[in-house]
């Protein structure tokens, strides 16, 4: 696997790319791989003939008092699994090579990025969006994937993509899930042991609604009141939001649409998110996407 | 001279320029077509195989009240123009080709976007930079071409193309002036004849300031109000700014540096811009590019 620090380096690869003909697949991360981040490696590896992960831990979609120098880093195990996996290459800019110094461009996707998660992180995804789109001018690919485990995250992206018409195919992947049904996530290494059991009920929460949906159920207050119960009776009382949304704009109008529930809460100290298709027949595993 | 209206019409023009390993150089316009706009054909011309004119009255950097729908739309002379000089595609894209309904997407270059021009046509740089990008991904052009005439959208450019990345080379080519001075503008239709007449103070404002700096004057409230002078022994009373800025960065303080004088001021209800490179032995017509 080539190991490609600068963009000169970057640039030399995609040429080579270039040269034979190869598709880029593209899986921009922050490291701290678990197996959903290689699921979406394994998908860009089904139609793509070569696969770039980037890992940058992007300081601008932190806000003021979030996790950024807590975030984990662990290069040499991320590095590890993207070799066994067969990965062809990693790119690891510099925060200079990302933002060269005396920067001034941001990308603004209003008002999908001040809602839900935005609303409490303000900032917070208009840095997401800035570098997705800086990142996708680096390396571009045939196609870029993204978990929908970041499901707002992943909406943004494609509407991001679609009105700048940049040349790139945007491709979402299930969320992968523990066993218990806990998202899997770089951050719920923070939980303690207790946290960790607790965390299961935003599984529970968002099958109770998808449950009671399929029973008929089409009224938006009712079904996130079902979830909701689920968390609370679970001990987790901070809770950012219980929404059920059209599932291609985020819209709160859905009525004759795919609905999709979004949830954000602190476990303890960590904030977790996660989400799920209501009209979906949805396994561990098998996921969203 | 190909005629290009849609997406999938460029794709494939691109597609064959990029099988025959042609470079393309890209100049997006407004259309109204003067020789300004030809120098750029030319300059891309020089170093690039394949050369493509876009013709798109953006409305997302008119604000209200300004002149939008006046604007003059004279794409029969455009066609002919662009076919005698040799230009191998102009692309003409609908509204909804440029911007697909429900876009949510805007690109910020700040503080450069809000001062100067940007402080008295608020958004205006905002548009300018989105439909850019957007112009850019589309035709995803080897390099593009842009007259200095507006420098302050010129140093925008290559800002946001530096700090997204963006793989294109931005050019920026000299101001093209009439025999009296008068920078050639689409704009200048609006005039009449005395305030033709009147206008040419602009180019002379510009000239007094810099020949006041190449004698050795260096302070910059000085420089501006020698250019001042100039504009309101002319009648010109209605002056948007003027301005010595560092040359590159467009900062107040330039010390050392090169400096640029930019001129905004209304002739009539003609809002006109002009702009100098006080060092250079500038000639009409050999400008500062």
């Amino acid at each position: 696997m080539k190991v490609i620090k600068d963009r000169e380096t970057l640039d030399g690869w995609l040429e080579e790319c270039n040269r034979q003909g190869d598709e880029v697949g593209f899986i921009p991360t922050m490291g701290a791989l678990h197996a959903g981040h290689l699921s979406l490696v394994a998908e860009a590896q089904k139609s793509c003939s070569k696969t770039i992960v980037s890992i940058f831990v992007n300081p601008t979609q932190f806000g003021p008092g979030e996790d950024f120098a807590q975030y984990p880093r662990t290069f040499t195990e991320d590095r590890a699994k993207l070799e066994e996996v067969g990965c062809d290459a990693v790119f690891l800019p510099s925060t200079e090579t990302v933002y060269p110094p005396g920067g001034q461009t941001f990308i603004r996707v209003e008002p999908l990025a001040s809602q839900l998660c935005g609303a409490s992180r303000p900032g917070h995804f208009q840095g997401v969006a800035t570098v997705v789109s800086i990142l996708l001018n680096l390396v571009r690919p045939r196609r870029a994937y993204f978990g929908v485990k970041d499901y707002q995250q992943f909406t943004l992206i494609k509407q991001m993509v679609r009105d700048l018409a940049m040349a790139v195919e945007v491709v979402g992947v299930a969320i992968v899930r523990e066993q218990d049904g806990l998202a899997l996530s770089s951050r719920n290494s923070y939980l303690t042991a207790v946290e960790r059991e607790q965390a299961t009920a935003l599984y529970r929460a968002l099958t109770a609604a998808k449950t009671l949906y399929q029973d008929g159920e089409s009224d938006s207050k009712i079904l996130e009141d079902s979830a909701r119960q689920v968390l609370l009776a679970a001990g987790i009382e901070k809770i950012d939001y219980v929404e059920v949304r059209h599932s291609e704009t985020l819209v709160k109008e859905w009525s004759g649409q795919t609905p999709v529930m979004l949830i954000a809460a602190k476990v303890g100290k960590t904030r977790l998110i996660d989400n799920m298709l209501l009209n979906q027949e949805t396994a561990i595993n098998e996921g969203n996407g």
